[in-house]
């Protein structure tokens, strides 16, 4: 079966964007990240700073999130919590870009979104902490917080929304077709691997 | 770093003894399946069958165990559960094997034994039910029990096994530099791409 769709989930500074983007480069076909995120935010009304923020994390606020209502939308959340109706767009838009033709999704559990999407890929990518610790250091810069302290909160955030919404355990092998370490392989080599199984899928289509 | 000893670890019925000897024929190095199981027999004084059948399973019998004492070496247990001891010989034979020299090794924890190993490349391999239930037919033939029954015990066996000896989840993707899906990918597909892993890591030794 051709594989026209390919999921990217990562840990937080594993390289998961930049793997994304250029196995997107290389296939000539487009890119759903930042896009992604505008996407749902036209649809939900909600800022895309706030969709960034809140669409891969616990659903923690849910129970605060009823007195929020997204502006110029009012009424449209239907009694269902922030992080509900987020995750309902969601979805929405995610089946929507895989129903328009081949591309790579960046994050927001698409994986699970698209787990019977007969043309999907899934890929996990991942890295050891100080691999990731160094590189978000370098490509986010220094903040308050230690490396590692910012790269345990977002990997906590990332995992119970995971749970949450899907019922999977995060980072379980068996949730996707191929995961790679990119500490280990080196961010190209994770992107050519993948390249690599995108076009002999169309050999044998 | 160069990547010379290739660790391969499996759900029963994915290809990983059928990936880890292509792997082997293609980089023409040594391939440790059968060969391990007899090494790790010659060295606890176990049957190879029954090194075979408990080296990768739960420890269950270790209250039992104590009542067996291996044949021709009486009193070498130390006190050990069968388990245990199997275990420790496990480990002393996996270490030995990859201070030898370039290998493939299949199973049995070598993934944990491993895991400093600056050289070592570490490979999960799976597949769905449906796929790995076709395989074990078509390899092993039928039994009396469903091969979907044969494949809950084996896995649970094996993960309890895991959980048991090296406190990390089976299956966990972090575990490992490499996961790979057979049904997905193809059983030679994956060995192309673990044989092109390995080549790369020689070109930036």
């Amino acid at each position: 079966m051709e594989k026209t769709i390919i999921t990217i989930s990562r840990e937080f500074g594993s390289g998961g964007r930049t793997i994304g983007r250029m196995i997107a480069d290389k296939l000539g076909i487009p890119f759903y990240d930042k896009e992604l995120v505008d996407q749902i935010a036209v649809e939900s009304g909600f800022a895309p700073k706030y969709v960034e923020e809140h669409g891969e994390h616990s659903p923690s606020g849910s129970l605060f999130a009823y007195a929020f209502t997204p502006q110029g939308v009012p009424g449209v959340m239907n009694g269902l919590s922030t992080a509900d109706f987020l995750w309902n767009i969601q979805c929405r838009v995610i089946l929507q870009l895989a129903e328009k033709g081949p591309c790579v999704i960046v994050g927001r559990n698409a994986d699970y979104i698209l787990k019977d999407h007969p043309e999907a890929l899934h890929v996990f990518v991942f890295a050891d902490i100080p691999y990731r610790a160094e590189r978000i250091v370098r490509r986010y810069g220094e903040s308050e917080k230690a490396p590692e302290q910012r790269l345990a909160e977002k990997d906590k955030r990332r995992r119970v929304n995971y749970q949450h919404y899907t019922g999977r355990t995060w980072g379980q092998a068996q949730n996707y077709d191929i995961c790679l370490d990119t500490g280990v392989l080196g961010i190209e080599q994770c992107a050519d691997i993948v390249v690599g199984i995108v076009e002999k899928s169309r050999e044998g289509k």
